[in-house]
Protein backbone atom coordinates (compact mmCIF):
# COMPACT_ATOMS: atom_id res chain seq x y z
CA UNK A 1 0.00 0.00 0.00
CA UNK A 2 1.45 3.53 -1.25
CA UNK A 3 1.76 5.86 1.78
CA UNK A 4 -0.81 8.16 0.56
CA UNK A 5 -3.52 5.48 -0.03
CA UNK A 6 -6.10 7.30 0.79
CA UNK A 7 -9.06 4.51 1.96
CA UNK A 8 -12.95 5.38 2.93
CA UNK A 9 -15.55 3.36 3.76
CA UNK A 10 -19.25 4.19 4.09
CA UNK A 11 -21.00 1.90 6.51
CA UNK A 12 -24.19 1.86 8.91
CA UNK A 13 -23.27 0.32 12.33
CA UNK A 14 -25.72 -2.22 12.37
CA UNK A 15 -25.18 -3.72 9.20
CA UNK A 16 -23.66 -7.44 8.80
CA UNK A 17 -23.07 -6.71 5.41
CA UNK A 18 -21.01 -2.94 6.23
CA UNK A 19 -19.40 -5.08 9.21
CA UNK A 20 -17.10 -7.19 6.50
CA UNK A 21 -14.70 -4.64 4.96
CA UNK A 22 -14.22 -3.15 8.21
CA UNK A 23 -12.66 -6.36 9.67
CA UNK A 24 -11.25 -7.15 6.27
CA UNK A 25 -9.40 -4.14 6.58
CA UNK A 26 -8.71 -4.30 10.69
CA UNK A 27 -7.01 -7.15 10.03
CA UNK A 28 -4.84 -6.13 7.50
CA UNK A 29 -3.78 -3.08 9.78
CA UNK A 30 -5.11 -1.15 6.68
CA UNK A 31 -5.48 2.97 8.04
CA UNK A 32 -8.79 4.11 7.03
CA UNK A 33 -11.41 6.87 7.76
CA UNK A 34 -14.74 5.47 8.63
CA UNK A 35 -17.91 7.34 7.81
CA UNK A 36 -21.14 6.39 8.97
CA UNK A 37 -24.26 6.55 6.83
CA UNK A 38 -27.53 8.11 8.13
CA UNK A 39 -29.69 5.40 6.52
CA UNK A 40 -32.71 5.66 9.23
CA UNK A 41 -33.03 8.82 8.75
CA UNK A 42 -33.21 8.63 5.02
CA UNK A 43 -30.72 11.34 4.52
CA UNK A 44 -27.89 8.97 2.40
CA UNK A 45 -24.74 11.24 1.95
CA UNK A 46 -24.45 12.95 -0.96
CA UNK A 47 -21.20 11.04 -1.67
CA UNK A 48 -22.99 7.62 -1.46
CA UNK A 49 -24.92 8.25 -4.22
CA UNK A 50 -21.94 9.11 -6.34
CA UNK A 51 -19.90 6.62 -5.61
CA UNK A 52 -22.44 3.20 -5.37
CA UNK A 53 -25.39 5.12 -7.94
CA UNK A 54 -26.63 1.54 -9.13
CA UNK A 55 -27.65 -0.12 -5.44
CA UNK A 56 -27.21 3.04 -2.96
CA UNK A 57 -26.58 0.64 -0.56
CA UNK A 58 -23.58 0.55 1.88
CA UNK A 59 -21.12 -0.86 2.34
CA UNK A 60 -18.91 1.21 -0.16
CA UNK A 61 -15.14 1.35 0.17
CA UNK A 62 -13.76 4.27 -1.64
CA UNK A 63 -9.88 3.83 -2.59
CA UNK A 64 -8.36 6.31 -3.82
CA UNK A 65 -11.62 7.63 -4.81
CA UNK A 66 -12.55 4.72 -6.88
CA UNK A 67 -15.43 2.86 -5.29
CA UNK A 68 -15.90 -0.76 -4.69
CA UNK A 69 -19.16 -2.29 -3.47
CA UNK A 70 -21.08 -5.07 -2.59
CA UNK A 71 -19.46 -7.04 0.96
CA UNK A 72 -18.01 -9.60 -0.84
CA UNK A 73 -16.70 -8.04 -3.80
CA UNK A 74 -15.04 -5.34 -1.10
CA UNK A 75 -13.73 -8.01 1.09
CA UNK A 76 -11.79 -10.08 -1.82
CA UNK A 77 -10.22 -6.39 -3.11
CA UNK A 78 -8.92 -5.85 -0.10
CA UNK A 79 -7.43 -9.07 0.00
CA UNK A 80 -5.89 -8.97 -3.44
CA UNK A 81 -4.79 -5.37 -2.57
CA UNK A 82 -3.22 -5.97 0.59
CA UNK A 83 -1.84 -9.07 -0.08
CA UNK A 84 0.87 -9.32 2.16
CA UNK A 85 -0.53 -9.55 5.74
CA UNK A 86 -3.26 -11.70 7.19
CA UNK A 87 -5.20 -13.12 4.13
CA UNK A 88 -8.56 -13.86 4.10
CA UNK A 89 -9.08 -16.36 1.09
CA UNK A 90 -7.54 -19.91 1.02
CA UNK A 91 -5.19 -20.19 -1.26
CA UNK A 92 -5.97 -23.46 -2.82
CA UNK A 93 -8.24 -23.02 -5.28
CA UNK A 94 -11.42 -25.82 -4.27
CA UNK A 95 -11.28 -24.07 -0.77
CA UNK A 96 -11.45 -21.17 -2.16
CA UNK A 97 -14.50 -21.97 -4.42
CA UNK A 98 -15.62 -23.64 -0.89
CA UNK A 99 -14.88 -20.59 1.21
CA UNK A 100 -17.08 -18.48 -1.88
CA UNK A 101 -19.89 -20.98 -2.05
CA UNK A 102 -20.61 -21.37 1.75
CA UNK A 103 -20.04 -17.15 1.89
CA UNK A 104 -23.10 -16.65 -1.04
CA UNK A 105 -25.38 -19.13 0.84
CA UNK A 106 -25.01 -17.26 4.46
CA UNK A 107 -26.32 -14.00 1.97
CA UNK A 108 -29.25 -16.45 -0.04
CA UNK A 109 -30.53 -18.07 2.82
CA UNK A 110 -29.96 -16.72 6.35
CA UNK A 111 -30.44 -13.56 5.90
CA UNK A 112 -34.00 -13.18 5.05
CA UNK A 113 -35.25 -15.97 7.50
CA UNK A 114 -33.18 -14.42 10.71
CA UNK A 115 -34.52 -10.56 9.94
CA UNK A 116 -37.97 -12.05 9.73
CA UNK A 117 -37.40 -13.39 13.01
CA UNK A 118 -37.51 -10.21 15.01
CA UNK A 119 -39.43 -8.00 12.13
CA UNK A 120 -42.56 -10.10 11.63
CA UNK A 121 -45.11 -12.32 13.84
CA UNK A 122 -47.30 -15.40 13.96
CA UNK A 123 -46.56 -18.06 11.84
CA UNK A 124 -44.18 -16.17 9.16
CA UNK A 125 -42.28 -15.71 12.51
CA UNK A 126 -42.31 -19.58 13.26
CA UNK A 127 -41.13 -20.07 9.84
CA UNK A 128 -38.41 -18.13 9.78
CA UNK A 129 -37.20 -19.10 12.93
CA UNK A 130 -37.18 -22.86 11.87
CA UNK A 131 -35.49 -22.35 8.39
CA UNK A 132 -32.57 -19.53 10.27
CA UNK A 133 -32.17 -22.70 12.30
CA UNK A 134 -32.00 -24.94 9.82
CA UNK A 135 -29.31 -23.01 7.91
CA UNK A 136 -27.36 -22.44 11.01
CA UNK A 137 -27.35 -26.19 11.61
CA UNK A 138 -25.86 -26.34 8.24
CA UNK A 139 -23.10 -24.03 8.93
CA UNK A 140 -22.34 -25.76 11.94
CA UNK A 141 -22.16 -29.01 10.36
CA UNK A 142 -19.49 -26.70 8.40
CA UNK A 143 -17.43 -25.27 11.38
CA UNK A 144 -17.13 -28.99 12.61
CA UNK A 145 -14.52 -28.97 15.56
CA UNK A 146 -12.09 -26.42 13.73
CA UNK A 147 -11.50 -23.45 15.67
CA UNK A 148 -12.68 -21.19 12.89
CA UNK A 149 -14.70 -21.73 9.11
CA UNK A 150 -11.17 -20.98 8.20
CA UNK A 151 -9.12 -23.96 9.82
CA UNK A 152 -6.70 -22.63 12.38
CA UNK A 153 -6.53 -19.18 11.03
CA UNK A 154 -9.86 -16.92 10.30
CA UNK A 155 -10.86 -16.09 7.08
CA UNK A 156 -13.62 -15.26 4.32
CA UNK A 157 -16.16 -17.21 5.54
CA UNK A 158 -15.74 -16.08 9.52
CA UNK A 159 -16.14 -12.56 7.97
CA UNK A 160 -19.13 -13.63 6.21
CA UNK A 161 -20.93 -14.79 8.79
CA UNK A 162 -20.11 -12.99 12.15
CA UNK A 163 -21.89 -9.83 11.43
CA UNK A 164 -25.18 -12.32 12.21
CA UNK A 165 -23.67 -12.96 15.96
CA UNK A 166 -23.94 -9.88 17.20
CA UNK A 167 -28.02 -10.31 16.07
CA UNK A 168 -27.98 -13.62 17.94
CA UNK A 169 -29.97 -11.68 21.07
CA UNK A 170 -32.06 -9.75 18.94
CA UNK A 171 -33.52 -13.12 17.27
CA UNK A 172 -33.61 -14.62 20.36
CA UNK A 173 -35.42 -11.99 22.24
CA UNK A 174 -38.46 -11.75 20.15
CA UNK A 175 -39.06 -15.48 20.69
CA UNK A 176 -39.05 -17.30 23.22
CA UNK A 177 -38.32 -20.88 22.13
CA UNK A 178 -35.53 -19.49 20.23
CA UNK A 179 -31.98 -20.71 21.87
CA UNK A 180 -29.54 -20.62 19.39
CA UNK A 181 -27.10 -22.35 21.92
CA UNK A 182 -29.17 -25.19 22.43
CA UNK A 183 -29.23 -25.88 18.70
CA UNK A 184 -26.15 -24.56 17.58
CA UNK A 185 -23.84 -24.62 20.13
CA UNK A 186 -20.36 -24.50 18.17
CA UNK A 187 -21.54 -21.61 16.47
CA UNK A 188 -22.15 -20.02 19.68
CA UNK A 189 -18.38 -20.65 20.84
CA UNK A 190 -16.81 -19.54 17.62
CA UNK A 191 -18.92 -16.42 17.96
CA UNK A 192 -16.94 -15.46 21.72
CA UNK A 193 -14.10 -16.98 20.41
CA UNK A 194 -14.47 -14.52 17.77
CA UNK A 195 -15.60 -11.62 19.42
CA UNK A 196 -11.96 -11.91 20.93
CA UNK A 197 -10.17 -10.91 18.40
CA UNK A 198 -9.45 -7.02 17.97
CA UNK A 199 -10.56 -6.22 14.53
CA UNK A 200 -13.94 -7.96 15.87
CA UNK A 201 -13.95 -6.34 18.60
CA UNK A 202 -13.63 -2.76 17.40
CA UNK A 203 -16.62 -3.49 14.85
CA UNK A 204 -19.14 -5.58 16.02
CA UNK A 205 -21.35 -3.64 17.95
CA UNK A 206 -22.72 -4.80 21.60
CA UNK A 207 -25.65 -7.51 21.45
CA UNK A 208 -27.75 -4.97 23.85
CA UNK A 209 -27.71 -1.90 21.04
CA UNK A 210 -28.67 -3.83 18.42
CA UNK A 211 -31.39 -5.01 20.39
CA UNK A 212 -32.33 -1.62 20.75
CA UNK A 213 -31.86 -0.97 16.97
CA UNK A 214 -33.89 -4.44 16.43
CA UNK A 215 -36.72 -2.40 18.61
CA UNK A 216 -36.77 0.79 16.10
CA UNK A 217 -37.13 -1.94 13.33
CA UNK A 218 -40.29 -3.64 15.14
CA UNK A 219 -42.05 0.05 15.47
CA UNK A 220 -41.41 0.54 12.09
CA UNK A 221 -43.21 -2.25 11.15
CA UNK A 222 -45.71 -1.78 14.05
CA UNK A 223 -44.89 -4.82 16.25
CA UNK A 224 -44.23 -2.84 19.11
CA UNK B 1 -3.95 -29.62 -15.49
CA UNK B 2 -2.68 -33.43 -14.73
CA UNK B 3 -3.32 -36.09 -17.92
CA UNK B 4 -5.37 -37.86 -15.69
CA UNK B 5 -7.65 -34.91 -14.42
CA UNK B 6 -11.45 -35.75 -14.43
CA UNK B 7 -13.60 -33.21 -15.37
CA UNK B 8 -17.49 -33.41 -15.71
CA UNK B 9 -20.15 -30.58 -16.25
CA UNK B 10 -23.76 -31.12 -14.71
CA UNK B 11 -25.88 -28.31 -16.95
CA UNK B 12 -29.26 -27.80 -18.51
CA UNK B 13 -28.75 -26.49 -21.95
CA UNK B 14 -31.69 -23.67 -21.54
CA UNK B 15 -29.91 -22.19 -18.89
CA UNK B 16 -27.90 -19.28 -18.78
CA UNK B 17 -26.30 -19.98 -15.86
CA UNK B 18 -24.95 -23.79 -17.47
CA UNK B 19 -23.97 -22.05 -20.06
CA UNK B 20 -21.06 -19.68 -17.74
CA UNK B 21 -18.68 -23.02 -17.02
CA UNK B 22 -19.32 -24.97 -20.24
CA UNK B 23 -17.92 -21.53 -22.00
CA UNK B 24 -15.24 -21.42 -19.75
CA UNK B 25 -14.25 -24.59 -19.65
CA UNK B 26 -14.11 -24.39 -23.97
CA UNK B 27 -11.80 -21.31 -23.99
CA UNK B 28 -9.46 -22.81 -21.61
CA UNK B 29 -9.65 -25.63 -24.21
CA UNK B 30 -10.15 -28.04 -20.81
CA UNK B 31 -11.27 -31.88 -22.14
CA UNK B 32 -14.72 -32.32 -20.02
CA UNK B 33 -18.11 -34.61 -19.79
CA UNK B 34 -21.21 -32.89 -20.23
CA UNK B 35 -24.21 -34.36 -18.88
CA UNK B 36 -27.37 -32.70 -19.32
CA UNK B 37 -29.73 -32.57 -16.35
CA UNK B 38 -33.27 -34.07 -17.33
CA UNK B 39 -34.66 -30.53 -14.85
CA UNK B 40 -38.26 -30.39 -17.07
CA UNK B 41 -38.99 -33.79 -16.38
CA UNK B 42 -38.66 -33.48 -12.84
CA UNK B 43 -35.95 -36.33 -12.79
CA UNK B 44 -32.48 -34.76 -11.46
CA UNK B 45 -29.93 -37.68 -11.20
CA UNK B 46 -28.71 -39.17 -8.14
CA UNK B 47 -25.18 -37.57 -8.57
CA UNK B 48 -26.81 -34.05 -8.66
CA UNK B 49 -28.46 -34.88 -5.33
CA UNK B 50 -25.42 -35.77 -4.08
CA UNK B 51 -22.98 -33.31 -5.84
CA UNK B 52 -25.11 -30.49 -4.87
CA UNK B 53 -27.07 -31.31 -1.76
CA UNK B 54 -27.75 -27.91 -0.75
CA UNK B 55 -29.37 -25.75 -3.90
CA UNK B 56 -29.74 -29.34 -5.79
CA UNK B 57 -29.04 -26.69 -9.28
CA UNK B 58 -27.03 -26.55 -11.84
CA UNK B 59 -24.51 -26.04 -12.96
CA UNK B 60 -22.34 -28.72 -11.17
CA UNK B 61 -18.35 -28.47 -11.72
CA UNK B 62 -16.83 -31.95 -10.41
CA UNK B 63 -13.49 -31.70 -10.96
CA UNK B 64 -11.58 -35.22 -9.82
CA UNK B 65 -14.52 -35.87 -7.71
CA UNK B 66 -15.18 -32.64 -5.55
CA UNK B 67 -18.13 -30.37 -6.75
CA UNK B 68 -17.81 -27.00 -7.34
CA UNK B 69 -21.62 -25.11 -7.05
CA UNK B 70 -22.50 -21.83 -8.60
CA UNK B 71 -22.02 -20.84 -12.02
CA UNK B 72 -19.79 -18.06 -11.38
CA UNK B 73 -18.12 -19.51 -8.48
CA UNK B 74 -17.53 -22.08 -10.95
CA UNK B 75 -15.87 -19.82 -13.30
CA UNK B 76 -13.45 -17.99 -11.17
CA UNK B 77 -12.64 -22.13 -9.86
CA UNK B 78 -11.70 -22.62 -13.79
CA UNK B 79 -10.05 -19.38 -14.11
CA UNK B 80 -7.40 -20.12 -10.95
CA UNK B 81 -7.24 -23.81 -11.66
CA UNK B 82 -6.34 -23.33 -15.42
CA UNK B 83 -4.44 -20.03 -15.35
CA UNK B 84 -2.04 -20.46 -17.89
CA UNK B 85 -4.42 -20.19 -20.83
CA UNK B 86 -7.23 -17.33 -21.80
CA UNK B 87 -7.22 -15.60 -18.51
CA UNK B 88 -11.46 -14.86 -18.08
CA UNK B 89 -11.14 -12.30 -14.91
CA UNK B 90 -8.63 -9.12 -15.14
CA UNK B 91 -5.56 -9.22 -13.22
CA UNK B 92 -5.88 -5.63 -12.00
CA UNK B 93 -7.63 -5.51 -8.19
CA UNK B 94 -9.77 -2.77 -9.68
CA UNK B 95 -11.03 -4.11 -12.55
CA UNK B 96 -11.16 -7.80 -10.86
CA UNK B 97 -13.87 -6.16 -8.65
CA UNK B 98 -15.65 -4.30 -11.03
CA UNK B 99 -15.82 -7.60 -13.46
CA UNK B 100 -17.45 -9.17 -9.99
CA UNK B 101 -19.41 -6.29 -9.46
CA UNK B 102 -21.47 -5.98 -13.08
CA UNK B 103 -21.64 -9.64 -12.99
CA UNK B 104 -23.81 -9.91 -9.60
CA UNK B 105 -25.68 -7.22 -11.17
CA UNK B 106 -26.64 -9.16 -13.87
CA UNK B 107 -27.85 -11.94 -11.66
CA UNK B 108 -29.55 -9.66 -9.03
CA UNK B 109 -31.09 -7.59 -11.81
CA UNK B 110 -31.58 -9.03 -15.00
CA UNK B 111 -32.62 -12.68 -14.54
CA UNK B 112 -36.13 -12.03 -12.86
CA UNK B 113 -37.50 -9.01 -15.24
CA UNK B 114 -36.06 -10.99 -18.58
CA UNK B 115 -37.98 -14.51 -17.07
CA UNK B 116 -41.15 -12.35 -16.55
CA UNK B 117 -41.22 -11.04 -20.52
CA UNK B 118 -42.21 -13.96 -21.21
CA UNK B 119 -43.50 -15.88 -18.19
CA UNK B 120 -46.34 -13.71 -17.10
CA UNK B 121 -48.87 -10.97 -18.88
CA UNK B 122 -50.20 -7.71 -18.26
CA UNK B 123 -48.86 -5.13 -16.14
CA UNK B 124 -46.56 -7.57 -14.54
CA UNK B 125 -45.44 -8.35 -17.68
CA UNK B 126 -45.15 -4.68 -19.55
CA UNK B 127 -43.13 -3.48 -16.05
CA UNK B 128 -40.66 -6.36 -16.25
CA UNK B 129 -40.09 -5.34 -19.83
CA UNK B 130 -39.14 -1.51 -18.92
CA UNK B 131 -37.01 -2.72 -16.10
CA UNK B 132 -35.52 -5.23 -18.70
CA UNK B 133 -34.34 -2.58 -20.88
CA UNK B 134 -33.51 -0.60 -18.13
CA UNK B 135 -31.09 -2.54 -16.73
CA UNK B 136 -29.40 -3.60 -20.45
CA UNK B 137 -29.15 0.07 -20.86
CA UNK B 138 -27.07 0.44 -18.11
CA UNK B 139 -24.88 -3.34 -19.40
CA UNK B 140 -25.15 -0.82 -22.44
CA UNK B 141 -23.18 2.11 -21.26
CA UNK B 142 -20.74 -0.13 -19.58
CA UNK B 143 -20.29 -2.21 -22.49
CA UNK B 144 -19.31 1.63 -24.16
CA UNK B 145 -17.29 1.31 -27.36
CA UNK B 146 -15.34 -1.83 -25.99
CA UNK B 147 -15.40 -4.92 -28.08
CA UNK B 148 -15.90 -7.03 -25.13
CA UNK B 149 -16.92 -6.07 -21.81
CA UNK B 150 -13.32 -7.54 -20.77
CA UNK B 151 -12.22 -4.64 -23.61
CA UNK B 152 -9.84 -6.38 -26.36
CA UNK B 153 -10.22 -9.84 -25.03
CA UNK B 154 -13.87 -11.61 -23.70
CA UNK B 155 -13.68 -12.07 -19.87
CA UNK B 156 -15.81 -13.08 -17.12
CA UNK B 157 -18.46 -10.43 -17.46
CA UNK B 158 -18.95 -11.49 -21.08
CA UNK B 159 -19.55 -15.20 -19.99
CA UNK B 160 -22.04 -14.04 -17.29
CA UNK B 161 -24.18 -11.81 -20.07
CA UNK B 162 -23.94 -14.19 -22.92
CA UNK B 163 -26.46 -16.47 -22.26
CA UNK B 164 -29.12 -14.03 -21.84
CA UNK B 165 -28.47 -13.21 -25.30
CA UNK B 166 -29.75 -16.36 -26.71
CA UNK B 167 -32.93 -15.50 -24.73
CA UNK B 168 -33.56 -12.34 -26.68
CA UNK B 169 -35.44 -13.89 -29.63
CA UNK B 170 -37.91 -15.16 -26.90
CA UNK B 171 -38.17 -12.26 -25.01
CA UNK B 172 -39.18 -10.35 -27.94
CA UNK B 173 -41.54 -12.62 -29.15
CA UNK B 174 -44.40 -12.42 -26.93
CA UNK B 175 -44.07 -8.79 -26.72
CA UNK B 176 -43.76 -6.70 -30.08
CA UNK B 177 -42.94 -3.59 -28.87
CA UNK B 178 -40.13 -5.05 -27.21
CA UNK B 179 -37.20 -4.60 -29.72
CA UNK B 180 -33.90 -4.82 -28.01
CA UNK B 181 -31.98 -3.98 -30.72
CA UNK B 182 -33.70 -0.55 -31.11
CA UNK B 183 -32.67 0.05 -27.19
CA UNK B 184 -29.36 -1.74 -27.19
CA UNK B 185 -28.13 -1.88 -30.54
CA UNK B 186 -24.44 -2.22 -29.28
CA UNK B 187 -25.23 -5.28 -26.91
CA UNK B 188 -27.01 -7.02 -29.65
CA UNK B 189 -23.95 -6.36 -31.97
CA UNK B 190 -21.25 -7.16 -28.94
CA UNK B 191 -23.56 -10.44 -28.93
CA UNK B 192 -23.42 -11.36 -32.77
CA UNK B 193 -19.82 -11.12 -32.60
CA UNK B 194 -19.21 -13.12 -29.65
CA UNK B 195 -21.41 -15.91 -31.43
CA UNK B 196 -18.86 -15.70 -34.06
CA UNK B 197 -16.23 -17.27 -31.17
CA UNK B 198 -16.11 -21.03 -30.76
CA UNK B 199 -16.78 -21.36 -27.16
CA UNK B 200 -19.75 -20.00 -28.07
CA UNK B 201 -21.19 -21.03 -30.54
CA UNK B 202 -20.74 -24.64 -29.16
CA UNK B 203 -22.28 -23.68 -26.34
CA UNK B 204 -25.44 -21.08 -26.89
CA UNK B 205 -28.39 -22.83 -28.04
CA UNK B 206 -30.60 -21.68 -31.34
CA UNK B 207 -32.79 -19.20 -30.61
CA UNK B 208 -35.38 -20.93 -32.13
CA UNK B 209 -35.00 -23.58 -29.87
CA UNK B 210 -34.71 -21.63 -26.60
CA UNK B 211 -38.19 -19.88 -28.09
CA UNK B 212 -40.12 -23.08 -28.55
CA UNK B 213 -38.26 -24.31 -24.80
CA UNK B 214 -39.94 -20.73 -24.03
CA UNK B 215 -43.37 -21.71 -25.30
CA UNK B 216 -43.24 -24.38 -23.15
CA UNK B 217 -42.75 -22.32 -20.02
CA UNK B 218 -45.43 -20.46 -20.98
CA UNK B 219 -47.79 -23.60 -21.10
CA UNK B 220 -46.43 -24.68 -17.52
CA UNK B 221 -47.63 -21.04 -16.59
CA UNK B 222 -51.24 -21.45 -18.39
CA UNK B 223 -50.13 -18.54 -20.71
CA UNK B 224 -50.57 -20.63 -24.10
Amino acid sequence: MAKDDEVILLGFWPSMFGMRPRIALDEKEVAYEYREEDLMGNNKSSLILQMNPIHKKIPVLIHNGKPICESFIAVEYIDEVWKDKAPLLPSDPYERAQARFWADYIDKKLYVPARKTHSTKGDEQEAAKKESIEVLKVLEGVLGDKTYFGGDNFGYLDIALIGFYCWFHTYETYDNNFIIEAECPKIVAWGKRFMQRDSVAKTLPDQQKVLEFGKVIRQIYGLE
